[in-house]
């Protein structure tokens, strides 16, 4: 059953290890089959080392588990809500990748700098306000969502223009058309962040214009 | 003796340099069997292309060595105190890796920024004041171990909740109930050390909330 | 034709990625042939896993393709007007260097600092002003080419004194007599910025003067 | 003729690039023979890929060539000088290493902020005031060693206590009483100067007291 997006996410996953993006089991990434409307995603706890693309675990979209031994990753429902609401995107990629992760806990977005950004990103790279979670939440990761969601709404940002955001106090997820961009919209993102705090340290800066911005964004 | 132990501390010694938290010979791991009483810790001196599991030595709780022919670690009067001070404990790691050591020599602990933070640590990682040595006394180590204890003493934390601490002026110490453990501890310290920095050029940040803290470490 | 530029043209273009100097398919080098006015380049958008030499475009001067069946960079123009405005250069290598790419964000030139910059940049290596572009125009690109030769020759450097520029919001452009010394000059770019970088987070330094710029640049 | 102090002086040259001290050619290795006061250099500007240990040039105390088809190292003279003043010395490593260059162009000594460096070098790491030349030098590098003792001799250091300086606007020579320990030296500095950096972006820092530095600078 969708062995080939279980590949694809499996890789991806790999990946963020391989690529010094998380540390561990940390981070995660899924893909959805738009079709079927079924989801792939990372299972929870499992050390990479024996992990197997026939782990990867398929559930529906309100997050009923449809195949798979193991858990689905504890940030699943933030995935589905992701889904549900943005019905461009096909995959998403949550990092905890070391400077993207210090702006998230500064609370501020990343400003549009230059083409580098440019090129992945039409503006600023949302952060968003602190996850208000009330004691009686049965499940905390439905905030997480909520707040990503409700930043995009009040902005009116396009997920496909801005395919990434902070999690105030968290760290990053991105997403795309499917898994290579938004695993290379997570790349960008860390590669951004960096650049973005060197230049800081350098100067104060204003963020390029919306001409520069959509220039570059739509070459 | 202890075969299992010596090899899971032989190869936390090789991980430390390996993942770049230590240079050269620095750094020290140990694990105590609780049953018996005694303690595995890494041999002083010797290079680790050379070091073979069967070297490392076994000391009782009062620092007697019980089998092996090398000096012990420099570092193991500190170590016995803190687990004849925290029972909990079965293992400990002490590094010098770069942004923790650059805490401590700053002589600040490391605030709570972040769920990367919270998921390990359950508030601040303190950092102790300065080691006190009087010039009469015997052995400069004992210094280390007792100040780390008077700061969680004092600050009335739980060893288990706050898996470490940084040593003023020296570096960082982290623990826990097995090798893996308190390897991983080593790991997430220099890891949130790391992008605490970073956030901390971005903006004067305030740490986590309590409520914060506790979700995500309980988790 | 031109089978050795070729290949220079695609080794160097590898190694931006394996020295970590661009990531996916950013960057681009090229080298001209005087005698025939003919320009080798790096095609646009293949992944570098698929490239291979006989990949490389071949365009005169004008940016007419001579031969190859894919696209030339994106970057091509740029590259053409640096030929024609500096006749003593014979090859061009551009990046997004992290650290180069922060002091192009920043709008800053990097000063000289010390002998490791003096060595191959006889004075600042210079940022362009912003790359300013009327709806109108055709090609972007020759924005780009423009402003790098007005900042040259308003500030009248000789461009193989000062063998690279910083483009304003955007990156590096470095070039030499031959692909070899492009390459190491975005290298030592990339190296100075960033060692330029720390110097300033330690205190305000004044830029090295004339007489010691000289002497470790004419050694 | 001193086959092993070639051998020794051709390994360290390699792992000055292998460790990331330096990049292409910069830097340089010595070790003398004081017995028959002779040095081995690495030669000048040649590739590390070609370079074989036979290859190191054999220089009498006054840099005169007794062995060696290549000339030696530009920065011979610097080395000589510290020979001739510093008799404990048994080799040297020169690097451009990234933060320790960075103070050097600073023009700042790296101050003793704990026992990483404490355990290595017994105070600052003194910053050289900038190299004087005077047009009519014939040997630039003259001038290099002679600032370096100079400074060593007006704040009256013992060399194997402090075995390192930072020149001005240049970066770090290293030595010790043999190759192995020089070439830790120069590790050891660079590790340090990331470390005080990171430390002095946190938070101004006081350095350590006489009395730490001795006790485990003597340990």
């Amino acid at each position: 059953m969708l062995e080939s997006l279980k590949h694809q996410v499996y890789k991806a996953s790999l990946r963020l290890v391989e690529q010094g993006l998380v540390i561990f089991t940390w981070g995660n990434v899924s893909a959805i089959d738009r079709e079927s409307g079924l989801v792939v995603i990372k299972p929870s706890g499992i050390s990479y080392d024996e992990m197997i693309p026939a782990d990867m675990v398929v559930v529906d979209i309100d997050g009923k588990v449809i195949e798979g031994e193991l858990k689905p990753s504890s940030d699943t429902e933030t995935h589905l809500i992701l889904y549900r609401s943005f019905p461009e995107i096909g995959a998403i990629v949550h990092s905890h990748s070391e400077y993207a992760t210090a702006w998230a806990q500064a609370g501020l977005g990343i400003p549009p700098l230059g083409i580098t950004h440019a090129n992945y990103f039409n503006g600023e790279i949302p952060c968003t306000p602190p996850v208000e979670q009330k004691p009686e939440d049965a499940n905390p990761e439905l905030a997480t969502g909520s707040v990503i969601v409700e930043t995009f709404n009040k902005m009116n940002l396009d997920p496909l223009r801005i395919p990434g955001v902070l999690v105030y106090g968290h760290g990053p997820f991105c997403w795309g058309e499917d898994v290579i961009r938004a695993f290379d919209h997570t790349v960008v993102l860390e590669t951004v962040a960096r650049m973005a705090h060197h230049t800081l340290a350098l100067k104060n800066v204003s963020p390029v214009e919306k001409q520069f911005l959509d220039r570059h964004f739509f070459d």
